[in-house]
């Protein structure tokens, strides 16, 4: 694995301005395998030199064995090890501001009293004039509980912050959509329905996120049947609607056809459960998912109100053995659940042209150079290999189209319209088996996406 | 009253060449009393021509009457009319933005996944780290349930946004502070209590705002309790720090003691309640609390529980009878309730360099130009007239100081320090009676507010 952006530092040293001369230092950083990407004199003394080296390494233990390195050099020693990752968070990634001046009363008087009084009587008499007059023309509340970050598990609210301000900044960058984070101080199901209600009417939409199951389901469908904005569990229907884009390109690639496909899907939790069901709602028809106890079926022990409606929905051949013998002949794996849970020979047993997206992050299904032996197309969820499945590629067009059609709420046609818009994206000329996705960067992805959620919820 | 900027228009408005060439529009507009401040040509035809006439009207009735006149010309009509407080209101007054850039995959890894994810572990590792490494450092709910928002009683949670909207982009452009309004869905004491609580994590303050009396107290001092960032009701300490500082500099004006004077306030609210303990808090010693029932004293009938509590420590005369006795040799009135409740007359009747603080909004207690012709000092809550109580004084500098200090509640000895504050800021020079707060738009506030709140909670 390459060393990541992630783990950009910089080391504080304190060095004999002979030392420093010498190029010892940049010899044994790039000795110790991290990447130098600056050396600057903070302080030229004519003893000792303050030197900040900018590198990056593989992990925390890089960083400690590159500290040791230079503190065993003669005249060095590390004062302190700052991480350019920390260093942005400082403060926090994003900021509030104003839309409109306040130099001087003839502002104040406009946008604050005596003149607003008029704007909250004519949303107090037309409340549906709160989406024009008011930021829920385009505010989204990015809402969690902290029960599932990223794959760090229940670490709670305040420790989900850094994640829902990033997420945030990825609705304004690429969405142009006003989120703020609001983390839940509680894992309640009822008080999280409650407490999204309650803030509800500043907000064109409400974005969940990194809630875990079964919780996010109910709190979900609660939302949806109580509020008259867009409620949208982006683990679910994003990874739903960047699989089926995927998908449809990858299929598009090998000139298979939806309806014929056989599928065999690994992991029933969020992301799961609503990719299986926005694929059977845009066409697929033989789809088998398997949870850590085997394939769902009607009647199989162990399974939430969710497995039991998806089992007696799928799995139309009733196959009820391993995944192995799931994936002979099968046209498409989609794994959303554990690292290494298939092995290059299930892969070699598929279908001709086979479809391998193997979702888990940071370690795969499988590792995708293994799967890309015996696979025509491979996916994974990280950016260091192609075909990166990102829901950064879904939500911010997504809402943008939401907000811009003034939606209430958000169905199937919409999400299966957004999945389309990215992959139109990529064209005839540029799809291959390495490039079924646009890139997260692609100016095009969420305009398109918004385009296509207005048509669909007009 | 003069014309309000809040009441500035633009008339769409069609008409001949030939009217337009005349001058007969501007004249007709001019002789119906609006004021003039722009005439574009929106369409230059050559039978009729488009034209946007900008100007400054009294009020709805006024713009109706301009309409008619306008109408009644001959070869004129009006399309429609655009009020410019409106607007600037479409689409809201504040806008959230990126403090880090999202350009390429570095930036992505950086402020998202991957790298946020140790940022993540961090905080969860030692929670206290949240003030560093997020918006919590900087961030303050401005919450509300629209129960009494201005002077327009409960208007609701979607009316009440452009004013919490305004009030979060006075945070911002006086104290620097990231302020986001949160309208609850709910007038239910246990359920704003809740919700702010589970919303807490994310934020570093939490500035209540417009909640009506009496449950503006118990929620106020419930959350005050559970929660471990400072809870501040701007109506009450907001208003009782600003009349601090204005009482203050009153008194450094006429040359009397804060210990010796005598107070008669009228109004028992959120704010009376609030002005009246900060100002025993700092020193006053007799002060008599009228309500709409007379004066507070202990065993009186229809009392709350606030009330209750401000009559056993307050009315050390045990005065019983009408506010015009109370106010014969009175040093300070105090008004924070309805329009004309006192009299010159009564003015007349008080101590030599009276000081009447007339607050009621828009129509105070008593006209302050004849309160003038008897007291030495006359404050409004109006922009109009001289010596402005207005909270922008206060709250910006407040919270600017309590998150630079990472203070987890705010004190009285906060408050006093911040009036204070305010008050220093008008020179000996620049005191006079017509000058005892500075402006609204003086720079040097809430620098100087934020840096008392500091030494004050350090």
């Amino acid at each position: 694995m390459p060393s990541s952006p992630g783990y950009s530092n910089v080391f504080r040293l304190i060095a004999t301005p002979e030392l420093h001369a010498s190029g010892t230092i940049i010899s044994t950083v790039a000795s110790a395998g991290a990447v130098i990407t600056g050396l600057d004199v903070v302080d030229p003394g004519h003893h000792s030199v303050v030197l900040d080296l900018s590198c990056t390494t593989l992990d925390s233990g890089h960083v400690e064995l590159v500290r040791n390195k230079l503190n065993q050099l003669n005249g060095c020693s590390v004062e302190k090890v700052s991480d350019s990752t920390f260093l942005i968070h400082l403060g926090g990634k994003i900021t509030m501001d104003l839309k409109v001046p306040l130099r001087n009363r003839t502002d104040l008087a406009r946008a604050y009293t005596p003149g607003v009084a008029r704007v909250c009587m004519a949303i107090h008499e037309n409340p549906a004039d709160a989406r024009n007059l008011t930021i829920k023309r385009n505010s989204v509340a990015v809402v969690t509980d902290g029960s599932a970050v990223l794959g760090l598990g229940n670490i709670g609210p305040k420790a989900a912050m850094p994640v829902m301000e990033g997420k945030a900044a990825l609705f304004k960058k690429f969405g142009g959509v006003d989120a703020w984070p609001i983390c839940l101080d509680t894992t309640d199901t009822d008080e999280i329905v409650r407490a999204v209600e309650l803030i509800s009417p500043g907000f064109g939409g409400v974005n969940l996120e990194d809630i875990s199951a079964p919780r996010c389901f109910e709190i979900e469908r609660r939302l949806r049947e109580s509020l008259d904005i867009p409620v949208f569990h982006d683990d679910q229907h994003g990874t739903a609607v960047v699989v089926l884009a995927a998908l449809h390109n990858a299929l598009r690639l090998v000139e298979k056809d939806t309806s014929d496909i056989r599928v065999v899907m690994m992991g029933a939790g969020a992301a799961g459960v609503a990719v299986a069901r926005l694929l059977m709602e845009s066409g697929v028809q033989d789809i088998i998912i398997f949870d850590s106890k085997g394939p769902l079926y009607p009647g199989r022990d162990r399974m939430d109100e969710e497995r039991t409606a998806l089992a007696a929905i799928t799995n139309p051949r009733k196959h009820d053995g391993s995944v192995t013998e799931a994936l002979e002949g099968a046209d498409v794996f989609i794994g959303l659940s554990q690292p290494n849970v298939i092995t290059g020979k299930d892969v070699q047993a598929m279908a001709e042209d086979a479809i391998v997206f193997a979702l888990a992050n940071p370690d795969p299904e499988i590792d995708p150079v293994i799967a890309a032996k015996h696979a025509t197309v491979v996916a994974t969820g990280r950016s260091d290999y192609p075909n990166q499945i990102n829901n950064v590629l879904a939500f911010p067009g997504i809402f943008r189209g939401l907000l811009d059609s003034g939606a209430h709420r958000i169905t199937d046609a919409a999400l299966i319209a957004a999945a389309h818009a990215i992959a139109a994206v990529v064209s005839d000329e540029a799809l291959s088996s390495i490039y079924i996705v646009p890139s997260v960067f692609d100016g095009n992805v969420a305009p398109a996406v918004a385009e296509a959620v207005v048509a669909a919820t007009a």
